[in-house]
């Protein structure tokens, strides 16, 4: 018979960030000192390993306060990682041992996403800037273990959330936008490029988005209308 | 320091199948003695401990292979379970110890889905009746572990992906169905009852369902139209 499977458990918790104009994704900083005795610095995902007496979702919540200083977050389960080539790099495992003070040789984790505004309210969150930040999804190099996977298919189930409830887009958009905005809101969700033109007729045909008369100001280019997202007609069609 | 969780880890497989009339779900017997000395007998979802040297998609295959006979079935990992009470009961600890021959205190289990059609071609798919067996989803009685739990939590998740992807629904009925056919489905999948009139609306606001000119024959009642769905209309309007 074969042998049966004794694994550790990890959470690994995705926060997403819309300040307006890109993507952001919460990371943490590693370092340490790898197998050749080099020095290395690289980031992670905040995740860490289950309690015994903890559920998941409270350990989502713990892993995510300890290692960043960010609470107050709706976090989602989306999906369990547990390829036994997760932990393939040396430096992976050598890190778990320094941090968890354990031998760990396969680790499932289990993933959570949550996708928030950045903006004033979102700095009150506090956020520990000696161990954690935000960075430009375009600028996320190669992370520790498989994380680089996960925050590729967090970014899938932003997706079908959105799919579902398209409020949802409203909720990461300054409350007058422009449709500029979210446009660009859009071509991150789905990862491609939108047609200005025909994202203007779209726009058109979404009664919920109401156009308001006021237009930015102080703008070197042509002064861009806002819109405002009006919930009650949203949840009148749907 | 509190302790670190070092759980095994299972996978249970909820397939339903929708045979025209009623939705099912694929459930294993299970029997044993209680703690006080009576044999009892109930029943649980296809699910096991996973082995050492497997990811999780190719346990969920081999788990439910082992435990029904059931193959070549698209599973969709869906979601991880993992409170801390989800061995309460002492019958499904000491079933554990008989039946993995391992002392499980916690187990993290992976749960996947998928929906099928029943009908002669599933039969194909040799089931194995002297373990397993589809049970109405009315008449599932309390099972082993958060079992109950992860059946309804699997429901959504169908009803997710009906949301996002419509066109699941027509691949679990006939090439020809009646509109009651698939109103029946969608009263199964959303749990609540629609009401007749407006489904029909509904239908024809619907340009991939296709009014026959076939009824059906040799029924008591009124002879029902029957539709077909055309993927190709259903494709050009996603």
């Amino acid at each position: 018979m074969a042998q049966l499977a004794n694994h550790h458990i990890s959470i690994d918790c995705t926060l997403f960030g819309f300040d307006g104009t890109s993507l952001k994704v919460l990371l943490v900083k590693r370092s340490g000192i790898d197998k050749d005795g080099q020095p290395y610095a690289d980031m992670k995902l905040p995740g860490s390993l289950i309690y015994e007496d903890e559920d998941l979702d409270e350990a989502a919540v713990r892993v995510l306060h300890t290692l960043t200083g960010v609470s107050n977050v709706p976090l989602t389960q989306f999906k369990a990682f547990g390829s036994k080539n997760r932990t393939d790099n040396p430096r992976d495992v050598d890190w778990l041992r320094e941090e968890q003070n354990t031998n760990v040789e396969r680790i499932i984790t289990i993933a959570y996403f949550a996708i928030l505004k950045l903006d004033g309210a979102s700095a009150g969150r506090s956020l520990d800037p000696s161990t954690a930040e935000w960075v430009d999804i375009d600028k996320v190099g190669h992370l520790a273990f498989d994380h680089n996977l996960i925050i590729k298919e967090a970014l899938g189930a932003v997706r079908r959330e959105t799919d579902n409830n398209r409020s949802m887009l409203f909720d990461l958009l300054p409350k007058k936008f422009t449709a500029s905005q979210l446009r660009t809101l859009c071509e991150i969700i789905y990862s491609r490029p939108l047609d200005v033109r025909n994202f203007h007729k779209k726009i058109a045909q979404m009664p919920y988005v109401v156009a308001l008369e006021e237009r930015q100001r102080g703008v070197a280019h042509r002064a861009a209308r806002f819109y405002k997202f009006d919930r009650k007609i949203y949840n009148t069609l749907r």
